[in-house]
């Protein structure tokens, strides 16, 4: 499968990026609104991994020529800017790319960080709005520290939750969550399910900053 | 430490006055709108107590009675009682006696069950605005399984989110939640962080809808 990473030379993009070479063996992309910056970048990644024994090519390209030819495109990208990037690569997407939200919008405030949805409700409703109608949007991915992720040399037991109105979209994004290793894909229903698991986020950063771990993230059971 | 439990002649009630009894040395009196069913729900869980060879004294008494001398007040009541129950309790409350709210609105949807706060943007917000100033409010216990916490037989490794705007208050509640077997408190801010740790209860009730378990409750780390 060909994984298209947007926003992929920001922290949670090379967390993605880094753990998706790492533990799979799918085709990983990362995209951004300058080319060489996506290149220097995916180098960067190669290098990470090299240097850990592991010969993976990682291009990097402007994201409308990273989409082209996804089956998945991850939106690893801030809530401001997802209007813009799906508006530049809507037509560059395959009819039926799954596009991946784990984009929330928070505000900080006195104490902690609050949920800050846009007006759509949630910025999957935001994503669902801006894709066209024959590309599945499923959530995925929202609670994930991006260092932990991107340090290789950490281990960790976490879940991830999924949701979506597309079952299949959902289960194959579910299956790739799932490949990455200490990562449990849970089911979070529709994409109505979007507020409460965007909350989550700055629910964990919250945690954290009263003590609970600088990196922390959720499981259930 | 004297801990009442208003409604607690039901479902979430019941765990938290049983788990106390099983685990604590603290007073468990029960509330109810009415005193007979108060007493008589007291003495069920007194014989459950027994049953496992711990002699133990629930009081059953009418909410107003219940909360007269106690330190803690839990409010595990629908959130459609809240208002009114509180305009019955408050004048009967202890100056500083700490008001602990699990309480949340939510609504079924198609898929899972959304948070449906109040217009004060929290139930944790109503409570603060239903109590006299001296009595400071503490969330917590949110997420908790009533039939995981009810049937003592069980064993969980959970944690409860523990929010509000006097440390001291929240200290002593985090306290008596850490002295549940198998419960962890975290400080998860000022009661500002109410709109997001209340959205985790019906998340994981829809993630129990979709797979995740029945009586799931949620860990972070």
């Amino acid at each position: 499968m060909k994984i298209a990473i947007l926003g992929g030379t920001g922290d949670v993009g090379q967390g993605l990026a880094l753990r998706f070479c790492f533990d799979t063996n799918h085709e990983v992309v990362i995209g951004s609104r300058e080319a060489d910056r996506a290149r220097r970048m995916a180098e960067e990644y190669e290098t990470e991994l090299g240097s850990r024994g592991l010969e993976r090519t990682v291009t990097g390209r402007r994201n409308e020529a990273a989409v082209t030819d996804a089956d998945v495109v991850i939106l690893a990208i801030p809530p401001d800017h997802v209007v813009d990037v799906l508006d530049t690569i809507g037509s560059h997407l395959q009819a039926e790319a799954i596009v991946v939200t784990p984009v929330v919008r928070m505000t900080r405030r006195e104490g902690g960080f609050s949920n800050d949805p846009p007006a759509a409700g949630s910025m999957a409703a935001v994503v669902a709005e801006s894709v066209p109608d024959s590309n599945p949007v499923v959530g995925a991915f929202h609670t994930l520290s991006a260092d932990r992720l991107a340090n290789l040399d950490l281990t960790f037991d976490l879940d991830t939750l999924v949701f979506g109105d597309d079952d299949d979209a959902k289960d194959i994004v579910a299956g790739l969550a799932n490949e990455i290793e200490g990562l449990r894909a849970l089911d979070a229903g529709p994409l109505a399910s979007a507020p409460e698991v965007e909350a989550l986020t700055p629910l964990v950063v919250t945690l954290a900053m009263h003590g609970a771990g600088h990196d922390i993230g959720v499981k259930f059971g």
